[in-house]
C-alpha cells in the first residue's frame, strides 16, 4: 500500500475486460465501476482478443465456464500476453470437478497470469497440493493446509502473484508475503465478495506502479469495505450487506486504506 | 412446520446445484446462501452429472431454456436421481412457448422431481389441463382454475409435491394439502420471488426429515419475509423490497416462522 | 409527455420481450415490472420468433452478443416487425470492435426499428459517422460530436426515433428534437443504467399513443429516478443509488414527471 493506489485507479479509469460467471456478473461490474474502472463483460470469441489487447487487465472467472466462454478466455489471455496486459484468473471451484480441474490446468499451461486468486482449496488445486473442494466453498479437509505455504507454492509454480483469501487473507510473490486481517465472517453470506475481488483485482493491475503492492491495497479494501457496510447497517441482513459492500467501495480513498488496513509482512 | 427447519438447513449447510436462468440466478444463490444452504449454479453438460451427484439437491429451473442448458438439466436430473438427491422443478413459462411446452414434457418424462413449483398456468400446464400462459406470469383465464384442484392434480400424475403460488400459495402431495396466506402483493413487482423460493426448496428439501413440513415451511418463509421487508421499508419501493426479503431470509428463524406463519391444512 | 403515459403503461401491462445481456439482466426485468410492464427475458432461438410476436415490444440489446443470441434476435425482430410489434434497439459497444460493428450493421440492414438508444460513440456509429468507441462508455474523442446533429443523421437514415443519453439527453425522429436535463453524474457508476432505459423505452412504446412523446417521457423518468434516488441517499454510494433508481421507478407517476420534467423543444 503506497498511498495513492486508489487515486491511480480512479484517475486512469482502466478498462477492465472480464469474462466471468453469470451469477455474480452484475456485481463484479459495479465493483470495477465504484473502483473507479469501466467494465466490458464481453465472452465471445469472436471479439475477445480484440477488446482483451485494447484493454488495462483481463481478468478469467471459470465460476459457470462452458466451451464458448473458455474458448474465449483462452483467446483473450494470448492476446493480453502478446500485448502485455495483465491477466488475473479466478479458478472458481478447482478441485470441484474433473472438468473444472481439467480446464485450470489448460489455461495454466496456456497462459501467463498476473495474479491468481482463490480460496485455499483452489489454491491448493493450483499448487498441485491435493484438494477436495466442496463446490465453490472452501473445503473442510482443506482447511488443514497452511494458506501461506500454498500460496508461495503457487506462486513459484507459476511465477505470479498469489492471493488466497479467507478469515485472514494471503498476498505472496513466492517470496515476500502480506497477511490481511480485514473483513468480517459475514461476507462469506453474501455470493461472489471473491469474484468482486478478482475484478477489483483486475482495475489496481491496470493502474499500479508496483503490482504486489496493488494487490495487497485491493484485497484490504474489499476487506475494509465489508467492515464499513457491517458497521453501518451489519444487523440488517446479507441483502443490505451486499449493497453496503458496494458503497463503501465506491466511497473508498487512500486515507482510509492507510488508517484500516491490517497488513503485516513477512519475507 | 416442525419448530426445527430453519436451523436443519443452517446446521447442514447442504450444497444446492442450480441450473437455472440467467436473470435471477444472483438473487438465487443469494436466497440460498441466506437460508443456511451453499450454492453452486454451473450449467455445463461437461460436469452438470458430476456435480449434481455430489449435491444436497438440485434445482433446475428453465426461465432462459436453451439446448445446452437443458442438455444439462437432463444429466444433473438423471444423475440426482440414481443417487436420490432431491430435484426441485420451476417450469417457468410452461404454457407460453411451443419449446417451453415440449421441454416441460421432456424433462416430466425423464426425471423424478421431489418438488414442482410454479404459478397457475405453469402447473395447469403440468397437470395436462388446457392454459394459456401469457409470458411467464399466470395468465387471466387460468386464474378461474382452482389452484388446489389443479395442484392434487398435478401431484398425482407425477406422484410428487407440487406448490403453486399466487396471492394464496398450495402445497399437495395429492392427498393432504396445505395453504399458505403469507406475503405482500408487491413482491409480484419483483422479478424472481417464484425463482428464489425454488432455491430455497432445494436448501430444505436437501436438510427435511419431512419434505412436505420444509417445503411448507420454505413457502411460509419467503411469504414472511416479503411482509417483514415491506413492513421495514416498504413504502421506499421495489428495489428496497428485493433487497429487504434477502435480508430477512438471513435473519429468519423457526420461531418467527412458527409466530407469523399463516397456514391451514386440509385432506 | 402528455401527463397520462406512466399511467398507460401501468394500466396495460404490456409483455416485453427483451433479449438482453446478462450483466444487467435483473435490473433490466426489475425496471420493466418497476415501470407497469411484465418483463421476459428469453433468448432462444427455438421461441424468440413466438415470444415477440405475442409481446406489446421487443427489447435488443448487443451488450453480450454471441451467435445464439445474435440468431434469436434477427428471428425476434422479424416476427415483432411482421406483426406490427415496436422494437428497441440498443447496439451496446458500436464501434468497440468489428464484431459489434458487423452486427449493429447487420442489424440494421434487417430490421426496421421504433427506437434505437446509445451513448454518442455509439449513435455515431449507426449515423455512419466515425467512432472510436472505448469499452461499452462513450469515447473522448466522440464527445467533440454534436449530439443532436448525430441523432439527426441517425434517425433520418433510419426512419426511426433516435436517443443519445449522456450529460444532456437527446431525442429525436429526424426532425423534431427534445433535449432531457434531468439525471445525475453519479448514474454513470451504477452499471447498465442506459440498458434499464432501454428496457423501459420497450414498456413505454408497447403502451403508446405517441410514441415520441412516451419516449421523451421515458427518457425523462430514468433521469428524475436518478435524482429522486441521489437526494434521498446519495451519500451513501452507488450500490444504493442503483436501489434508489428502481425504487424511484416503482413508485413514479406523470404528475412527478410533469413537475420535474426539464425537458425542451426544437424543430
Amino acid at each position: 500500500m503506497t498511498g495513492n493506489e486508489i487515486e491511480s485507479v480512479r484517475k486512469s479509469v482502466p478498462l477492465v475486460h472480464c469474462i466471468t460467471n453469470y451469477v455474480t456478473v452484475n456485481d463484479v461490474a459495479n465493483v470495477v465501476l465504484a473502483c473507479g474502472g469501466s467494465p466490458i463483460m464481453t465472452d465471445d470469441t469472436g471479439e475477445a482478443a480484440e477488446i482483451a489487447a485494447a484493454s488495462g487487465a483481463v481478468v478469467l472467472n471459470i465460476g459457470t465456464l462452458n466451451d464458448r466462454t473458455v474458448s474465449a478466455m483462452q483467446k483473450a489471455g494470448k492476446a493480453a500476453n502478446q500485448n502485455a496486459v495483465p491477466v488475473v484468473f479466478d479458478p472458481v471451484g478447482a478441485g470441484a470437478s474433473a472438468l473444472r480441474n481439467r480446464t485450470v490446468e489448460k489455461l495454466l499451461a496456456e497462459l501467463d497470469f498476473t495474479v491468481i486468486r482463490g480460496n485455499l482449496s483452489e489454491i491448493s488445486f493450483v499448487a498441485g497440493i491435493k484438494a477436495r473442494t466442496r463446490g465453490v466453498d472452501a473445503g473442510e479437509a482443506d482447511r488443514k493446509n497452511d494458506a501461506a505455504a500454498v500460496a508461495r507454492a503457487a506462486a513459484k509454480k507459476y511465477g505470479c502473484i498469489v492471493v488466497v483469501t479467507g478469515a485472514e487473507d494471503v498476498i505472496t510473490d513466492g517470496e515476500k508475503l502480506a497477511r490481511v486481517k480485514n473483513g468480517v465472517p459475514e461476507m462469506s453470506r453474501v455470493t461472489g465478495t471473491g469474484c468482486m475481488l478478482s475484478g477489483m483485482l483486475g482495475a489496481y493491475a491496470a493502474a499500479a506502479q508496483d503490482v504486489f503492492s496493488a494487490v495487497v491495497s485491493a484485497v484490504a479494501g474489499m476487506g475494509i469495505a465489508g467492515e464499513i457496510a457491517y458497521e453501518k447497517n451489519g444487523g440488517a441482513g446479507t441483502g443490505s450487506l451486499r449493497t453496503g459492500i458496494i458503497d463503501a467501495l465506491s466511497r473508498m480513498d487512500d486515507e482510509t486504506l492507510g488508517k484500516r488496513g491490517r497488513v503485516t509482512y513477512e519475507g
